[in-house]
């Protein structure tokens, strides 16, 4: 099992980061603007980018400090991987610390998403920094996948 | 042992990436301004950021293919780690397939230095396509570590 991690300092609140990471209006602005659920435990939300997208179970909140959600629907290679933003302060940063989780193997679709979650998490850090993030279809490009 | 692995395309020949990843110029234009060095297999390139940085033994290039350097001296989470840029063609891209391998432990500073490598490999992107990467002490600040 492998896992892809990134880490990124936020000039706002746990509180913002949080709302950022539960609200379908917080999701849409960093993520992608076809986003729809509920951000709450026990809810089920819902990404859409283009033709594809993901279904998330909501597995646990902790306001301020805990987002994970187990993926229930969406590329194969991301069924049953849990995505996981823990949050910290520091040096008057909020901490995101990222981690998407149980990769069976490091195929290179991986390699692909993990880039592409480096981008999307500065998306959020620009979000919350000035208002206006990057979500899809707005995304940075990376690469022929987009 | 974790690994770091990214995925990034240029529009770029792949002779063009290979240059940038060989070559101290241009190294100088994405990564930091401060390298020196021999990129060659068997040379080993010094990069510095500031106070610190790290040296690297090229331990194999294959023109156009394949970059592969050991970290010698730097943050002891770092050394004998291995660097790797695979290079491939694909849908008129050049893609690069990144891998920082042999990490002992997913510590928060690898959390961290995933998150850089990608903007770094953006930096490399925006290098090759437009003449202008953003190398140190230019670079995407991404959280209170820089």
């Amino acid at each position: 099992m492998v896992d892809i991690l990134h880490r990124i300092g936020v000039t706002s609140s746990p509180d913002d980061v949080y709302a950022a990471l539960t609200t379908v209006d917080g999701l849409a602005g960093w993520w992608t603007e076809d986003a729809e659920g509920d951000g709450n435990a026990g809810g089920t939300l819902r990404f859409r980018f283009g033709p594809g997208g993901f279904d998330m179970k909501v597995l646990e909140v902790r306001p301020a400090e805990l987002v994970l959600w187990e993926v229930v629907d969406g590329p194969e290679e991301w069924i049953g991987t849990q995505v996981r933003f823990e949050l910290k302060q520091e040096d008057g940063f909020t901490i995101v610390l990222f981690r998407h989780e149980g990769w069976k193997d490091p195929v290179e679709f991986m390699y692909h998403c993990s880039t592409k979650w480096a981008t999307f998490l500065m998306s959020l850090k620009k979000l919350l920094e000035t208002g206006k993030g990057e979500p899809a279809p707005h995304d940075v490009k990376i690469s022929n996948w987009h």
